[in-house]
């Protein structure tokens, strides 16, 4: 394995570039820190191809060269280099971009999130998804990436279990209403969401974004438009915490 | 209204050091930023003792001058250098210490902190506690500071309306039992939560830390210790998440 002193080196450079979107899509590759995570990816059948790692965390860089990935050695402050954590966590590892969902064949449970931008927010829907047993997360176009290093460490893991599509919903959901599928947007002009008329089998559940909602767009593509009861002075949840209260109910 | 031109200024170092937990006990006041926030403090009946401002937020220096507050225009780097925040919000008012929840005649429906760390899930499971309709938070010792601007800001007003207490809960959860309560941990190793023994009118949901969940001490002086299901790889929730879920569910 080869020892990396430099932080100009070439792999250093690319991993770090990485960290930006622009980069993940000119490359097809994207980041993922830490030896959990790195762990999570590799058993969900992300195929490893870069990966840097501080010496303790040899023997997961040579799991990973066994897998396809060139591996090297780096000291703390290269690493720290080629990752964008405040707390470098000593091995850094640059994964093929998954396959999105396919159009035509997404699971007939969705989470869909029309401009929701905070990537803790994000991450957190993904994570609650896996916990309740959503099939598929869709991030509209105005929406964090679903790939950046922030909504992957919110998701903890679920990004590589739970499959994702990024894409337009002004042509989607109409599509998705063809197929029969309920779609749910949460509005706070909304009817109570306890008193729905019932979602069915299939449905899509839309959460809009921190300060503007869902758009007219979505709410016009909508077969149900509802809300959770407000019963004190709050005006409104967070959006994580209202996309986990719906989907754990919509699941029971 | 005096203007305040120096940041060594004591008005200002005084703002400053109320950002620690430690000078807001001596002095008995807590930090509020921003227009909003300070709105919604004085409408909850907070009193003011001292605000910065900036010239755009003389009227409503004024009107905390008028409620008893010593009042001062300062420029933006002044207040800069009287608050945490990386955006100072333009006006920041110290308040009084509300009063703390009286422990002999606590709501009937509660959510309790047992070591819930971050501030910002302390916040947005207040929020949540306000919106669900839940009548009072308590933060065991382990807690993040109820009154830290971190606390506040996610709670985003929430920590005006809805009651808090900071107590010992080895002292608490006992006495509570003995008045009837139902003591609901959230653990992993807990029942199904939707097919729970029924818990009554009086209750307290303990939400545990994000690292060890709820201590062992607290799960023994629980009646119910109940867990949300988790159907896809998901280990876990984000602790304020599962508080939503919990919470909306048990006021249903």
């Amino acid at each position: 394995m080869e020892r990396i002193t430099s932080t100009k080196n070439q792999a250093v450079q690319l991993m770090k570039a990485l960290f930006t979107r622009k980069s993940r899509n000119e490359h097809g590759l994207f980041p993922v820190e830490g030896a959990v995570m790195i762990r999570e990816a590799l058993s969900n059948g992300l195929v490893p191809h870069l990966v840097l790692a501080e010496d303790k965390f040899e023997e997961l860089a040579g799991q990973l060269e066994a897998a396809g990935a060139r591996a090297h050695l780096a000291s703390p402050n290269v690493l720290s280099a080629a990752c964008d954590t405040v707390t470098p966590q000593g091995i850094v590892c640059a994964f093929t971009l998954p396959e999105e969902l396919p159009e035509e064949n997404l699971p007939e449970k969705l989470v869909i999130l029309d401009g929701v931008q905070d990537p803790g927010n994000c991450g957190t829907i993904w994570r609650t998804a896996d916990a309740a047993g959503i099939g598929g997360i869709v991030f509209g176009l105005k929406s964090a990436d679903p790939l950046s290093a922030k909504v992957q460490r919110a998701a903890m893991g679920s990004g590589f279990r739970v499959g994702y599509r990024s894409c337009d919903l002004t042509e989607l959901l109409p599509a998705l209403r063809v197929k029969g599928y309920s779609i749910i947007s949460s509005a706070l002009d909304g009817e109570d969401f306890y008193a729905r008329t019932p979602v069915g089998e299939k449905f899509a559940l839309i959460i809009g974004s921190e300060a503007h909602g869902v758009s007219q767009t979505t709410k016009d593509a909508s077969t149900h438009i509802l809300k959770l009861p407000m019963r004190g002075g709050a005006e409104s949840l967070n959006a994580a915490v209202a996309a986990g209260i719906m989907m754990y109910e919509l699941m029971r």
